[in-house]
């Protein structure tokens, strides 16, 4: 069911090559500095539930792809916003699901699901009507046994390090209670979105718990910063090395203290104008930055993503349904003022995302090949893909090289897609070294040192995840 | 002349694979939901001039190819805009076409001419200054003959259906005619540009034509809008099952009836200005999905082109000289007021097509990829060529799939290019797919199935050509 | 060091073709119209220095790359804006150089300086640390003999003709001396934006240098225009065909003349505000097209550029240090009221250049496909390189042929990387004709004069650098 070449170029020769990298590189850790598995699933070890939680419901691309054809939320029991759900059969999910599975040849999510069926579930058969019982039944048999708990898989998916997204609020207790378990090591990752967006529904409550959590005075400008300093250290005591930030636009601005007080009462207030929330959220990722220029955690900012597009969806069934719709993103610009202030911090690294393609080779890969902050992140989402990976390597690489992205992040919450997806990454980057190979670009000893490096190095590093001593020293040009 | 192999990857593997799928498709009859062929031409059977009024005249990527290299248009003899003509003999003019010949190499034009002139009309050699003459007068001999009618023409070429696109106001004669005479099946297209733009100089005497075609009060924001429905009704009579809107930006509005009533009526009074216009053509849209939602006419949206861009030649020459040119193109922003309104009804089908590729990976595949309202267009006007369709499922299928693309439609008025048109896309659609078989990301008895989506299936289904029976149900999310 | 076969597609049928292609243009001259080495290296005849000052320290993409990974410019020895510089042994700038070479595997930096130090300097082992002292010794010893002085190589490298880029009040001593001399052909290209942005720093010396050189009073529109007109004068009659016009919008406009007198009396008053000088350098654009008209100046305009993006660096550093970024250029609605004025005049070339691809296949190609005044300028800076060619080749080709395009130009202040520069073009020039005769969409006939005609005979042309009679003659549409 998975051909041992797949992914890899269709050239003979470059095959060679590709397959040789590959194999190189196939069974190393899994490096995993971003993504949205959570801490609970390994404090508590309960086996998944079945093929229709584990596989469908969770997906939202499986979810958007189904509903693009027709196929209701309802349907599919997807559960709404009011915590209530459709009293669906899981089986007839997976049949309605299996019915479909044509709709997803040429995707990323058929390679994934392939994978986490063929490879970790053992299912021997393609998936179709004819055979979506049995295969429901053997997923399900398998999810009862000891082997797939999440800490057996953690161990079986070969996982170095697992770095979850938690609001700036989170308590962290499931982090705490693996860190004194002594399990593996799953690191917290700082998203304060809740905090730096006013015009959040949970930005109110977002406020409060963050002043209970600190006994900071979080409606003055000082008392809101140091609040969130203090949870920051919380989050890198815990293992955590990195925050995140999810913005439409990478805007950033260089306030005064007056300014920001003004922005902070009127966020408070709730009278703040969707221009000013604009500003508020632009001065708080310079904010971020020069928090991560003291502490040291590696700053991502995540563009591009209009969340909740449809409010049909999102009234009904919540965040993160296949709804979210990308948009143009300038980066160049946005972060000017950011860099003007902070560009050239020994201690900083930015970590960009986009969901606007045309941003790697005219403004992101230029970024990167300058700025000693500036790394360039994986393809994100949409692109993290076969023909995504290879558009980005083309479009950044020879402007920034290799050293200058932040290695593969697989940022899931389908835990069983984690190995599948590293090893599409490993794969497409193999076949992209190979035709730099046969095009005597590079040689085959250099090859080998870049696919060590994509598969696992530079994410390390990117992410400050390895020892301190492999660390390369970076200085301010 | 025309290599077998044309067009298919050079790779000798995926060559045969794309091959045998080509040849799978290669004899499908031609599906032609969106052109600009006229039906009068098949009510009068009158056979085609000659060669130079033929080819090269009407074809608007071959005039503004020849003008960038400095011919000029009454050395064609292109007609001009107030019906004058300079009198050239035809053909001199096809000695200046045939001694440029070579500014074609790499355009999908020459693929388009060497296929119309080599395999339709059966000239055997290449077209050069040297053989110009006994080109065109074995061209001239052709289209004397009965085989090359335009009635003989629409049989040999297997169409199985083709839409014109007609002002709303059209009077339809002889789409009624060929209706009567019970020959082909040549269905309109109701395409209300003139009415929805208020800055169109046909604006005025359009909404006249309306008001007289059906007896409304145009001037009544309820009256016009029973009025389109009126003619809505009589191109869905003849056959019709689709609209098609020509804008530069897909901006949508969802105003209350009193706005469009201000609106209406500064365009009946002239008064206008260029940003009401714009909210007013964007209320337009989402009047048209509500109508479709209505009757079910499919609604295709073209968006990005820059009409009449140069007003020397506009002036000179009238419309589609080859001088509208593409500017950038917001989707997801734009389409989000309609979206919101209509974006999950049953009956509503858009096809969105684009001159902005960028908006491919980044607005459409996600959008098509999520509403079961929204289908893809195929690669429109620039982008209907090797290069072109291949970006498009690059750039396209990973996110949205095969199934949530619309088919080709050969968009054209170059009759005697229909099938080359259909050709080049099956050869690049059979590549395309033969390289994701060659990297097993499908196997062949998935591609194969795909192929025969690709040639006839999806255009059927998307245009609501088919069977009622055949059409998959679809529901909201 | 250097494969025969670098840079040919991998494919060995494809690649048959490449290099049968690629060897017909190999030997052919170096035609160089625009770039941006200095006349008075020729004059002077100096050896270059060391390779450290040859290589690394005047090559702003080198430098770039380095600081990415946190090389300062001071331990590079940079000189600083004050003319100033850290007193740093070449040797050990060239060895910090060879530690970090590994950062430019994939880049076209990588390319450049492998030929520049295997195929130029006669370097015979890869650069590393360990063989660093040997290879700077080499260099050394070579660039002290007669065959590596700038005549020398000039001669070696079978230039044609070297174009470079002045300021328009440059008194073009050298240019002057090389004609006396009868050395070479080494042409002048007028550059005006320090007078055509009145936001420069060096706008005020300008225009008094200005009316020192021409007596005219510059204070008064006709006056400036006319002093403008006659330093065009001066530079073509050293030989100069072209103009270049550096711009971050290619926005034109099309004032009269007393508001062309007001926004220069605010210019020169040093009161006008940011729009202001932009719609000043708006209009400049036009009026630089009408000076063309008159005088044949071929007008080049290179849009895109954010200069000196990183303030800290443009204020220790200066001018082109690898901190200049991209951003989004609009071109259709940018040129428009230039084009409306001049786009059809049967004397104006103009020849434009991107850092936003985008445009290639959305504007640029459309443009230069229509109107014969326009022609596509090479892939630019960032694109310069194997895949941003390919991209240019396969968006640009399909709509604007390769006629429409201006032919290869290097670009650079790197004299040693000239030919490193043509012979990467021709080779990845020649694999993409080569996958059109593999597709068989060309055939070899017609690839071999389109070889031809991108590795000399088109720039020749766009810049009017050959043959007067060799011109062809281009009307308006």
């Amino acid at each position: 069911m998975l051909h041992p070449d797949r992914l890899l170029p269709a050239d003979p020769a470059v095959r060679t090559i590709a397959r040789t990298l590959y194999e190189q590189a196939a069974g190393a850790p899994l490096v995993c500095p971003h993504g949205h598995c959570e801490a609970s699933w390994f404090v508590d070890d309960i086996p998944f539930p079945d093929a229709t939680d584990l596989l469908i419901t969770p997906d939202h691309y499986v979810l958007r792809m189904l509903a693009s054809q027709g196929v209701s939320y309802e349907a599919l029991g997807v559960p709404r916003a009011d915590g209530s759900r459709a009293a669906v059969d899981p089986r007839e999910v997976f049949r309605l699901f299996a019915s479909h599975y044509h709709l997803f040849a040429g995707t990323p999510s058929r390679v994934w699901l392939d994978h986490a069926l063929g490879h970790v579930l053992g299912v021997s058969e393609p998936l179709t009507d004819a055979t979506a019982d049995q295969v429901f039944d053997h997923v399900n048999a398998q999810l009862a046994s000891p082997a797939f708990r999440p800490r057996a898989l953690y161990q079986a998916f070969n996982i170095e390090v697992l770095a979850t997204t938690d609001n700036a609020t989170d308590t962290l207790d499931a982090h705490a209670a693996l860190k004194a378990q002594g399990f593996g090591r799953i690191v917290p990752t700082f998203r304060p979105d809740a905090l730096t967006d006013p015009l959040r529904d949970d930005f109110a409550p977002s406020m409060a718990k963050l002043a209970g959590q600190t006994g900071e005075d979080v409606t003055r400008w000082r008392g809101f910063l140091t609040a969130l300093r203090v949870r920051r250290a919380v989050f890198a005591g815990l293992g955590g090395t990195a925050t995140d930030h999810g913005v439409i636009a990478p805007a950033t601005a260089d306030l005064d203290a007056a300014q920001c007080q003004t922005l902070l009462d009127k966020a408070h207030a709730g009278t703040i104008t969707a221009g000013e929330a604009a500003l508020f959220q632009a001065q708080m990722l310079t904010e971020m930055a020069a928090m991560s220029v003291e502490d040291g955690l590696v700053m991502q900012i995540h563009a591009g993503s209009r969340r909740n597009y449809a409010p049909s969806v999102f009234g009904r069934y919540g965040r993160d349904k296949g709804f979210d719709m990308p948009g143009p993103v300038g980066w160049a610009d946005g972060l000017k003022p950011m860099l003007d202030r902070h560009g050239f911090e020994p201690n900083l690294r930015l970590v960009l995302y986009t969901l606007d393609e045309t941003a790697y080779a005219r403004e992101l890969a230029p970024l990167a090949g300058a700025f000693p902050t500036i790394l360039l992140g994986a393809p994100w989402w949409f692109f993290d893909s076969p023909e995504g990976i290879r558009r980005y390597r083309r479009q950044v690489t020879e402007t920034a090289g290799f050293y200058n992205t932040a290695g593969f992040v697989d940022d899931t919450r389908a835990f069983l897609s984690i190995p599948a997806r590293h090893d599409m990454a490993r794969r497409i980057d193999a076949g992209c070294l190979a035709t730099l190979v046969a095009e005597h670009q590079i040689d085959m000893k250099e090859a080998g040192m870049l696919m060590d490096e994509l598969a696992t190095g530079l994410a390390r590093r990117a992410y400050r995840l390895g020892q301190p001593s492999a660390e390369p020293q970076r200085q301010s040009a």
